[in-house]
């Protein structure tokens, strides 16, 4: 696993290349991205040793795909292409379905190893890169019994090495699962902010009064539209499943507000508070 | 102002008791508390010196009120009734315009301060109260004219010494700007965690995918309920106003993606990536 090649230095990628680079010191980071400045505030930042294009590809030992999932979707059977016999490819993607149905016919599927590390900040671009974001955090794996043995033993053991929980899961269930415990929690983001935004003019004025609370909820709106578009196309039919039970639920506690209806207002927070429990661990 | 009474020592009576005492250590606490445990608590974490009812508040200086807002509007009455004439009485609640209005006929609404400080975390009771939570925070003040300009001098004081801004705003403007920004918040949280509770049957499975993202978002669905049933009440109007935004904001998003809109959703989603700007120096 001498020469890695990471196609896409952003936040994923960048902090990918950190931690590999500090727990392999051996290993020659070559970075791969459609834009040159990208490149050259990755060198600046020392996220990666050489820039490198496409067509280096048959030098990898490894190639970490961390870009947007449509994007992966279309590169994916150029890169397994271009690569040589034991190389292996993973990808960072937030949706597994469609990048693992993309290249499921290429002669090369067994070099690919379809991972998602759920790990990030709502920061986006080489400059949000950073040390230990992967520490502790899980990273699932999708099919691995199609990707060669050996491969998947280099994977595990790169990995694990910087930190990580491997948990298996095929990609139907990824997608499925993962658009209630992350896509929903990005549109209730971005939708919190739109109200609140819209609603207040003088924006100085009122944000003056938001707090940390606001601020923890909102987080997410900051996320990077170019990768989010991407998952919520191609997760559309889960992400639409979680928007309306979302909505339900919002639009029953408002009637329960206009019945006056407080003691069951209060029996739906109690309810939901045994999600302290549940995160315990997670933040 | 040397002797202080806090009725309710939780969360927000708690982390005020700290501040106040760190930045003025001659004055004495004396805690005030429907539950003996609460106080015994608050003693043991040296939160108070001593224990006190409500008879004893004709010794007050200052009485600071963080209860429920329901509570707040029924015993603020009685407070102004058994304080001396020289004392200042402070109240901490999310609402303001009930509270107010409780007390605008009062002979001591003179002695009456209301406020809200803007700080607080998801936890609450005497063991979440923290040293430094009001630093650099907003305490909104209503209806400062009717307050005797001494004890607003006293108070003034008093509470930027402790590290915060001060704002002044009407009762009915508050409580319609924090249903956005903090009201609001809370439900969308509560919401998200019940939609992705019920839906998971098998918690563990699917927790292990949630990440930092998750966590932020559905904080503040740690919150007390007993707290927050009474604010949604006394605000009912502008909540459910927010509800209903954001209810038309969550179903348009969903409708564009039914439609295969991505470039509106794109748009939706930079159009509130600005709230980055807005946030700038909140949390």
């Amino acid at each position: 696993m001498n020469n890695i090649y990471a196609i896409g230095i952003g936040l994923i990628g960048g902090s990918l290349a950190i931690d590999i680079k500090k727990h392999n010191p051996d290993v020659v980071i070559h970075g791969i991205s459609r834009k040159d400045s990208t490149l050259e505030t990755a060198l600046s930042l020392n996220l990666i040793d050489k820039k490198a294009t496409l067509d280096d590809l048959a030098h990898a030992d490894l190639v970490i795909v961390s870009i947007p999932v449509d994007a992966t979707v279309k590169l994916l059977p150029t890169i397994l292409d271009k690569i040589s016999d034991n190389a292996l490819v993973v990808d960072a993607g937030s949706t597994k379905e469609a990048i693992c149905k993309a290249v499921e016919s290429h002669p090369r599927r067994r070099n690919f190893l379809a991972m998602h590390p759920i790990a990030g900040t709502e920061h986006s671009g080489p400059t949000a890169a950073i040390e230990g974001l992967f520490k502790g955090k899980t990273n699932i794996v999708c099919e691995v019994e199609k990707t060669t043995f050996k491969l998947q033993e280099k994977a595990l053991k790169l990995f694990t090495g910087i930190g990580m929980r491997i948990r298996y899961m095929n990609p139907i269930a990824h997608d499925k699962h993962i658009a209630y415990v992350s896509h929903l929690s990005h549109i209730s983001s971005f939708m919190l902010g739109k109200t609140v935004i819209e609603k207040e003019r003088n924006e100085r004025d009122i944000f003056d009064m938001a707090g940390s609370g606001f601020a923890s909820t909102v987080r997410l709106a900051k996320s990077s539209p170019e990768m989010w578009t991407p998952i919520f196309k191609q997760n559309k039919e889960n992400v639409i499943e979680t928007l309306e039970e979302y909505i339900l639920n919002l639009t029953h506690f408002k009637e329960l507000m206009k019945e006056n209806n407080f003691e069951a207002i209060f029996d739906e927070m109690k309810d939901t508070n045994h999600i302290k429990d549940i995160l315990n661990g997670i933040s």
